[in-house]
């Protein structure tokens, strides 16, 4: 029996290009909705609803769901929780709902709606979630939410270890997966540092989210697949 | 003074979130447009007219053109050259004109019509147009033409080391240009080698053009820059 295939996306621009019908697709949005949704169901969260703007996330308050609210890098004005994954370490949040809107990652979710199966991938997550590819036997992709439809390095160097963990039983079939394999290989020595170079990172360190990246960069300290099944993220 | 910007779009499909307005574009299709054009200039060709299809190449014949095509790696049948760097060594070519049109190439000259100028890149005459976009002082694209959209190493190899010259003088704006700085950096010390490895190779290894790969990797050969005219390629 042939190999299932590996491919990685680059930017959601680049969606288009693949066909997703039977194949699992997975998230990447490292800096930091799918990091921070595995550290929420980690702490117990029941699910989360990803909803495209800020005001469906308000909506859905009332029927019991807490908002949470990002945009470029930063929690909107009247919401509980924004992307940081230190938001989601909070034990009250055990067993609730969360509807919640990022810059980019949710919307990928929403993006991959022809895929079998829409998969969150972290750092956090890395083995449990390669261990559910493998066994699967299913076809892959990785897809990056970049930054505003633009390549970004975190999520690519996430793509990368992803690739690396999943070579020996899969297909790598692009040349953007080898890419992220070598800059993955090329900077695991000390992720944190790399990431801190990235543009996508510096824009952050104004922020003032140094602690955030160190978080996202631990490696599967969560044996957890967070998976799309209609409209909600559950385990 | 602030320094000028240096920005690498990786492919065709991400062009759309690029502002080109007084910029220089530089095109680069290493396997093997800009390559072979750069070639077919050393050898003394007088322009290139640039055409979206073969039949378009082919009604230019009557203008005194020669006709090249290529598609998917191949030349087309009745075309007097394809897009090997080789078809350009034919001292025959000087001063003739070549209407010329390629599966990514000549596609990505269209595009970049917003530009201020429009540049070939490749590895033959990097240090010339290195130079040449250091005494412009102007702000830098490097437009990766991919392989039918999508992503592709040869590409983003070069982007990388032509920002690696450019870097003393430029501010590298994306996560874009430092991720193929360092593939670069790690892929410089066989670049032929490394290429083979990236799935569009394998692709044209099978077309048998392994030479092709070897003549165009050679670095900096040429001291010329073919920059975009109205229609025409010239130098």
């Amino acid at each position: 029996m042939s190999k299932p295939s590996f491919e990685t996306v680059l930017t959601p621009a680049l969606l288009p290009l693949y066909d997703l019908k039977g194949k699992i697709v997975v998230v990447i949005d490292i800096l930091r909705a799918t990091s921070s949704i595995c550290v929420g169901f980690n702490t117990g969260v029941r699910l989360f609803r990803p909803v495209a703007y800020p005001d469906q996330a308000k909506t859905l308050e009332s029927s019991g769901y807490i908002a949470a609210a990002e945009r470029d890098g930063r929690k909107l004005d009247g919401f509980s929780l924004g992307n940081s994954p230190f938001d989601y370490l909070d034990p009250e949040l055990k067993d609730r709902k969360i509807a919640i809107t990022t810059t980019n990652g949710t919307r990928c979710l929403r993006l991959s709606y022809e895929a079998e199966e829409i998969l969150i991938g972290s750092f956090l997550n890395l083995e449990a979630l390669s261990r559910y590819c493998i066994e699967s036997k299913k076809n892959v992709i990785a897809f990056c939410a970049g930054w505003k439809d633009k390549f970004n390095l975190e999520d690519t160097l996430f793509a990368g270890a992803f690739a690396n963990n999943l070579k020996e039983l899969y297909t790598l079939e692009c040349d953007s997966t080898l890419a992220a394999q070598d800059l993955y290989n090329f900077a695991s020595k000390d992720l944190a540092d790399y990431i801190t170079k990235a543009s996508h990172a510096q824009r952050f360190e104004r922020l003032g989210i140094e602690k955030d990246i160190k978080f996202c960069m631990q490696n599967s300290i969560y044996d957890i697949v967070p998976k799309m099944i209609g409209d909600d993220l559950i385990l």
